[in-house]
């Protein structure tokens, strides 16, 4: 039996449900936060606590309970669902009220919801040894990517086109021609000279939680990482590619637009780097769940 | 009671609901379309359905049924509610399924919601006695606002940005400083020589159905319709600005960005375009309810 959270109460997954007139499903007017679960405990909790609270600041939506509160729910759906290796997912909307596109007058009581997964990370691991191919998309998304809303058509539209091109990822290049990110993902090459670079964290990409933990790890391997933007061309040059998201971690990138990077095999710093974010990361879980 | 549609059923509006796994509610991979109904009648039927089907040809989304079958529901809807003046609200997503951006690899059913309420033209008309303010923002879209999707959280916050201002409308002003539209309408201006402006039906608005029965409007008055673009700068100046949709016909502006536009108040052109469509489109109406 699987279940979810939603609004209060613990119900089966089947049954979880929201409002029709929810303004997440009319409006998209919501926020969502993804943790990978490894071993039982979140990865990275804290630097997604903070984010959740940044998003909801910045679209002025209430928070509907309180970070330990948050936490408990976490626990106790990822113990109902026997997760030890997955993930958990949590949105939270401005609520349901009579379709208007401004806020509610009267305000409502948020919307929130989590649901959990199981995710077979050793199948990932084997992705990750062979690493992916990406496609080039024009960014058509708007202009605010820096918070993680459920305004996500665009990004849909990018990934379904990268499946249907054989890839798994698409990366979306702005009006100037340089990449700005994955439809899910953070995007980084390793220039020749060996310095990792990825996009400076501004409204057109969402700041990585994972993303910036690899800015710790980089540093503990002694590399140099840049922030700016690159183009499609640098990057089917570059010396090594890869993106990092909260469930795939370091993913490298062999291939983008038919073109191979370097020998086609994933490159060793991008290997290195997932194997050191997978060492350091654990011990950022809660204490009662970590290994 | 009030009455919902919802994949098959009629329901109690109160318990309509969808998933929190639709698509829909995660990633805003729905359409939707909204009548004005008057006289128990669809306002511009055909027009909309039109429209829903390349919205629904755009992203991909197999239609739920056929458009008399459509039909039968929204009448059914109406009579339930007994509305005879107001608004039908349809929204079609890509279904519900495990949560991943692309589509899902195994085709599941749309999901399909219809709800319709009461509206007060009485107010409306009231409203377009005394014209209405816009205030102006930043077009922070994305790329294919043609396309009536959910995907509309800068809209929310445009429309929230005018309340909190003391306007009823944002007009959205892209990189170029011309003017797209509005957060849930079209936009015109009136020049001084009396000839119609409204920016040409490119991806960076919505292909407004009032908007194209406007120009016909426009003939039928002996008015000359030019599609370019125009500037907030144009508008505090020009002889008359108004805004056009399904809900609220042709609606006077008097002010932009608190600058008067001419003597501030409703324009001749703009109020004779109201009259002149609300007495053409009555007819468009399915003959069993048009009055």
């Amino acid at each position: 039996m699987r279940y979810a959270y939603v609004n209060g109460h613990y119900c089966r997954h089947g049954d979880a449900a929201v409002h029709v007139e929810d303004r997440g499903f009319q409006f998209a007017d919501a926020v969502y936060e993804v943790w990978g679960v490894r071993y039982g405990g979140l990865l990275d909790a804290e630097g997604h606590f903070q984010r959740l609270a940044r998003s909801l600041q910045e679209l002025r939506i209430e928070p509907p309970c309180t970070r330990p509160a948050l936490m408990r729910i976490i626990t106790e759906l990822l113990r109902r669902n026997r997760v030890r290796h997955g993930l958990v997912y949590l949105q939270i909307s401005r609520g349901q009220a009579r379709r208007d596109h401004a806020f509610p007058k009267k305000p409502v009581p948020p919307t929130i919801v989590l649901t959990c997964k199981r995710l077979d990370f050793a199948a990932a691991d084997t992705r990750a040894e062979h690493g992916i191919a990406v496609i080039t998309v024009p960014d058509q998304r708007w202009g605010r990517c820096d918070i993680k809303t459920v305004n996500l058509l665009p990004n849909v539209l990018a990934k379904q086109a990268a499946q249907d091109a054989g890839a798994t990822e698409a990366w979306l290049v702005d009006d100037n021609g340089y990449v700005t990110e994955g439809s899910s993902t953070n995007a980084w090459i390793v220039t020749k000279a060996g310095k990792l670079v990825t996009r400076q964290a501004d409204n057109a990409i969402l700041h990585g939680i994972t993303r910036a933990r690899i800015f710790e790890c980089a540093q503990s391997l002694g590399l140099e990482v840049e922030e700016r933007a690159f183009t499609p061309q640098e990057a089917a040059t570059a010396r090594e590619a890869f993106l990092t998201s909260a469930t795939s971690f370091v993913m490298p990138v062999v291939a983008i637009d038919d073109k191979t990077i370097a020998n086609g095999k994933p490159g060793s710093l991008a290997t290195s780097l997932r194997q050191t974010y997978l060492s350091q990361v654990y011990v950022s879980g809660p204490a009662s769940h970590a290994k």
